[in-house]
């Protein structure tokens, strides 16, 4: 099998490490005749960039990206659609000192483990950095979407323990850990901050919500929309579970309280999520992604070095001390794609 | 899209309704010279198949698997395999009184949408009874992963909020609701007997491991083996979310808490569930799943019919009050599957 | 790679082997609300069903088709359609005499370096018996393309040397030989009967268009529509090539003379074949599939056996002399499938 | 359906059109540990550069692969290997005369009425330019091959009805027309010298071999190796036919004559062309690929504009008066891509 390849319709091919030339996606299958906002695609690229501010991390990347192919005088022409941006940091020897570990929590070990060699340099393929390829498809997809009146949102519900109780979508790229509650925000702030003064880091959930999807996408039995979605966010390195609608508190609810109910208008309630039998319901389609605490942080650790002698090590240089904010339009993205997919 | 199949290398396609002549599935990928063990087959279809107690569901179904193709002598021939289940109970007389109308928490309103006409028998293709071609599928997958040492189980962990404190697996074949912890399982059927008296149902949630993984299982970028495995369990139209290994928990965990460390004789912790950057890392894979109540029970509920109008219904019949201790060994074929699939 | 499927949006994946208890078809993405004409299903089977005359093989094959699933009320639901066919001749004592040995010009030898193991009744998986299912498939597919106006014929262009020189196309399916020209009907009748005297056989050419096909279907730049034809067509056992319109008589023609120009009415000739840059032109599709003369034969040839010893054998029983009037079904069926699949 | 993939485990991904930043591939399944020999994949892209000769197009093409991506100290990593192709000749003036005319037997038209849009500087993504990726790819995966033992030749077969006689393989790169036989080289030239002052262009036939594979490859019953040998090579544009062995000579033969009888030795025979059934025999694979005369000519040709009006257009500027030569490599480099596809 080879992975780097997502979609059946609107199909996704993404290359590239951290420190090589640059990363990329290919899109095959963008209907013609879309205008191509470029502005909008750097937008969005700029959202997942790092180093906007104190608590995520100092690293520099330009994250320009160059379309290579499918568009032709403004608008997409159904070819392939190729976009490239180019790695500006890729000085390789702040890495050697970890060429020859296994850093915890990273996929070192195991991508040692699976191809018996490995681009060590800043994760390589591994690294966070391939999810920039992402959400430049993911604009596109939701460039899509758009003239579907299809929206994807997503925000920080919760970072560090502290959860957003307020659901003010307007303000969650007005605070830096994109929460939609403003007071939780200077709350999450504080708790990532106290976290890198120790150099740790904290873990969070996004929740994502994509409104205004008609009823009838996803494909029974085994492409359900809640098993593709399922499929788009554990693909994200950082993520660790999912839920849809009620979630994971399905197991102390009963039956009565869980069915969504239906009147003329609509559902009553939506702990379904959106989604019955793996098909979209006409609801807003509702899930949450649990987002691992930072693997790389400044302290010592235990570990093995490629011979499999024990090691400490401690990984040095300045490390995003929560992924969530960044993870918020990575999760758009990925939601995107689905979405688009599904549209066609 | 067409989403009957699963896989790539061990690939499967189901397909049948509820209602209609029968339910199954082709199998294409079994390696040649695969012993192919009947008895074995047919006793796992008899672990999904209801009827088997008080607190699962008095449908009787026969569920007698029949091999149509890919066996010759007793061995699997590389061609494709192919198993039919005939439907026992196919009079439909009993839905009648839901054709018109959509069963809240049911697949019915979706598929009206999407397809515009829909075998309302006992849910059609929607119909739980789907699973047991996947069963099949997953009991031929297992005889494949035993060639490899790698054993798939699972178990009830937690049932209306009651919650398995011991891990006793040679338990959970045992007691009725397939829990881990015999004490927990009395009290489990006490709250599934308890909402059956109420005309209603209770969820909850399902532990799966895998055991003697070897590392390198799974396909960066999108096929990573956690993102296969979330997709199969979200294809489980019962289930509403995954997670894996420390899960949603990372939310309020340090990354200094959640790296598992590495040492000379393997890791110090299995937070990451067995799985690192979507490649297996030779621990055990581990992850939850959460299962909604069932949707049928035999109460008043709102809803409306296929002129929209409103309407209140009662799914008449004996109803399956709680769907884990059945959705075990449906999460065991479908993480048979995928690992069917990996290793191949 | 398993490759028992085709096609990915009208989705076909066969099973079954000539002496097993049957074969079938799975169809994934026959869109709901099709009327399901089961006499035309079955006449379709009828056509390309041993044993209808003189020059075929006399074997009795009754070929009923039972739909186990996706038809509700008579009409497709949207869910996967399967269709099984029993084997009625399944008494394997037939075959021991071939159970070691290689026929030539089948593909026991390769079955057997392939798999290491092999159903050797019949040829097993590998019997044109396989090919019935696909004929089950196409049939469905017809009855989708005929609400799109879209209609496939073919028939025999040459046996044996003896080449058709008239057009009739309603005269095919009233010669043995499926012959367009009543007249060469004769002579191609003739040649398979000399050859069948002669304990031989013969190949020969089917011709095949597809009529009425709107522009724009076909997907560059792998998937061109004549790629997705010429790949289903060699994926019959029995042919060994294809060419569209002009075909191998470009390699005498000047660019002046095949391309096709263009008036407000449409193109001036059809040396293309209906397809241009691998999408469809609006005209006819045309090509042409080589088909093998039939090699089971009733002589002494040379082969090995299992240990590689030389041996001679001789294929009892009646075959058939000449497979081009049975291909002329199936080369039908398998464009039918490619063009349903594009039209989705 | 989005065609720009081709394979499923050495799967390939291009885009790219004629005038736009460059064209490329991602190949994403290229096994870790590989040598990138960047030396011979640049050597494999000139050899199919045009303006290497007289007879070939003088249109200046640098073509100078950069890889973006997958390779690591000289090695491929087993993450996706990118490579980027810049476009020198990207100045589009020379266009603007066709932008609202369709040339005959070219895809402009049918591209027009798929996408409702269309590059029309030098046939955008339908110029022959895109095999230049088909070709870097190839060349990757010959490199893997060769680690098998497998070697992939083709060369020019026919030209304008002058056929090879003798064939002296190490004879095909030195001659300008790709012939094994030199002194047919010699009047293939002229053959295409005299088509050139008449304003003309000609066709002919591929012949390609695979050495060394191994018996085994291919997979029955919808992937055949020659069922996707002929998708592949009816992928390029130029190619309308192919044929394996005996091809369409064999409607003329008995079975006697075409069935390759076996000896402890091998075959007697190869009119199979190496596959059996789908699978190699581990004979020599051979087929043919016939391949049209260069649509773009310098005369005047009847068409019609966008708005369906008839016009005279004459193509201007230098074209390519037989496409034969700089088609082998680019069946070579598909020969290539299955080959390594079923390797995996």
């Amino acid at each position: 099998m080879s992975g780097n390849t997502f979609g059946k319709n609107f199909r996704v091919t993404t290359f590239g490490e951290s420190h090589g030339p640059g990363i990329g996606v290919v899109i095959d299958g963008v209907p013609a005749g879309l205008e191509m906002d470029e502005t909008f695609l750097q937008a969005e690229l700029d959202r997942r960039r790092p180093g906007q501010s104190r608590v995520t991390t100092q690293r520099n990347e330009a994250d320009k990206a160059e379309i290579l192919s499918g568009v032709f005088e403004g608008k997409t022409t159904g070819c392939p659609l190729a976009i490239l941006i180019r790695n500006a940091d890729q000085h390789s020897s702040d890495y050697s000192n970890v060429a020859n570990l296994f850093r915890p929590g990273h996929a070192d070990y195991t991508y040692q483990k699976k191809y018996g060699i490995r681009d060590y340099r800043g994760g390589g393929r591994s690294s966070g950095r391939e999810t920039a390829a992402r959400v430049a498809a993911g604009a596109v997809a939701k460039m899509f979407l758009k003239t579907k009146g299809i929206q994807v949102r997503a925000c920080a519900l919760n970072i560090g323990g502290v959860k957003a109780e307020k659901f003010l979508w307007g303000e969650v790229e007005n605070n830096i850990v994109r929460s939609p509650d403003p007071e939780a925000a200077v709350k999450m702030t504080e708790v990532i901050q106290q976290a890198q003064l120790e150099h740790d880091s904290v873990g969070g959930v996004v929740l994502c919500e994509v409104l205004n999807v008609p009823a009838g996408l996803g494909e029974p039995a085994f492409d359900k929309l809640d098993a593709q979605l399922a499929h788009a966010m554990l693909s994200i390195g950082a993520v660790k579970g999912i839920e849809f609608g009620a979630g994971f508190a399905v197991a102390e609810m009963r039956g009565s309280e869980n069915n969504d109910t239906i009147t003329p208008d609509g559902f009553d309630s939506n702990n379904a999520g959106g989604i019955l039998g793996g098909i979209s319901n006409g609801d807003t389609i509702i899930f949450k992604a649990a987002v691992k605490p930072t693997p790389s942080i400044a302290r010592q650790q235990n570990s093995i070095d490629l011979n499999g002698n024990p090691v400490t090590l401690e990984i040095k240089g300045r490390h995003d001390p929560c992924l969530v904010p960044r993870m918020v339009p990575v999760v758009e993205a990925m939601a995107a794609l689905v979405l688009a997919d599904n549209c066609l």
